[in-house]
């Protein structure tokens, strides 16, 4: 019998074989549970704005990301309604940035998730609150693939 | 003597030049003003998420570029402290999305910037709103450039 | 035949009439149409905080009260998802405080509406973002009193 | 030697005392600490709004309070930003609704602080979260009263 992890990850994984853009920017998924998600991604040189440090728009896919993960990690799809973010600390090229999200209230068809970005001296670089929708259907098919 | 318009344009083409983010993504700048900026960006095979539809964090990074060439656009750089975005209609692959920025308020060292992303339709896809912080430092150098 | 902008009043009007909050504080209805009011409020001595200026608390119920009267103007019950505000400059004593409320964006169940709240001499306190959902229900009865 | 706790409730006890609001909607703070406090409101009948439930400006007006305690918790006096609430549950007349901030980023000037508000069955009845700007002057006076 599969337990909630389990459950998790086969959603984690079925989500990023469809997400280009996830594995465009080189994120992996470290570790996923019910409505649970890490995922890191390195800053690369493409991803710098003009002054320049970490693109605000690439911290943001990043956490996004991870809240998608999170959000969707029940086998029910959800989509992000609305989101907020805060940015603390630059991101700087070469960061291994961690984007940790949590679920903190999941209803039956919303759900707010907070996710907290990291670099790799554990300073909190950004603060995400994502709103999620679920829409009602299942996201792993009949085969549960 | 130039004008609000054309320091604005000189603002941003110096910030272009250094976002290495932007340019990655295809950004095109369309249109600049003091506190205006209008950013267009076609939505490729490598920003989408797994439902299919555009990646939110996309979409964000769009409306948070032309945030930032709105709210430089007055030769004191500036840099993002916060934002929300709420999603209205997924976005498509092969979409021309439009990010419109606007200042709402400009204070001495903060200011809030409202952003419209719409498509080629000239239907609304996000509602963005960002706050800006002035590091009380010029953005073009002693010979302006 | 009744307009929008009457059946707007007469919605406004059944609300208010049963909101004993925005009575209690003294709001006052100066304009309303389709997806659009205008509430004024006076600040009294029982809504200062400590420092002592208009506790934002205060400023944001002014606001969300011209957000619920906006997003219920056209007899379709609509209550509060999520607002987010940002304050510009403080409330004083006395100051005579106006939220005009607009709509951004209604679809068929969410809608956003932008409020801002401007003190007497048109300076602006505050900005806030209210994002509203549709119960599928009408506010006027039967008899549309 | 005092300790961060008992230095968190005098600075609690003097904001509260010319903190008309909150005395007027008859707040009382249940427990202070570093970046921290709990503050009761019991829901009255003035604070309803037109439907009947809780009228969200006086559930947001509660967390800001809450958000304002922590926030001025280490003798350095901070004033709101902004600030996004959701809301996931009506609140009912009568009920006792209970926040609780939580400081989740505290730098040299800005910190971030997130504030439940529950009701008495320990239901989530909204997710606050506000942003807050120290001014660099002390709240308590020269004898620390």
């Amino acid at each position: 019998m599969e337990n909630s992890q389990e459950l998790a990850w086969r959603c984690a994984k079925k989500l990023y074989s469809n997400d280009t853009c996830s594995g465009f920017l080189g994120m992996t998924i470290e570790d996923m549970d019910k409505g649970y998600a890490v995922v890191n991604m390195v800053v690369s040189q493409h991803m710098l704005n003009g002054f320049p440090s970490c693109h605000g728009g690439m911290i943001f896919t990043l956490a996004d990301s991870a809240f998608a993960f999170a959000c969707n990690s029940e086998n029910q799809i959800a989509v992000g309604a609305g989101c907020n973010i805060e940015y603390l600390r630059p991101g700087k090229e070469g960061d291994t940035l961690t984007a940790t999200a949590q679920v903190k209230y999941q209803g039956k068809t919303t759900g707010t998730y907070d996710v907290e970005v990291t670099n790799q001296e554990q300073q909190i670089i950004a603060l995400f609150r994502g709103k999620a929708h679920r829409l009602g259907t299942q996201l792993l098919g009949i085969n549960n693939d």
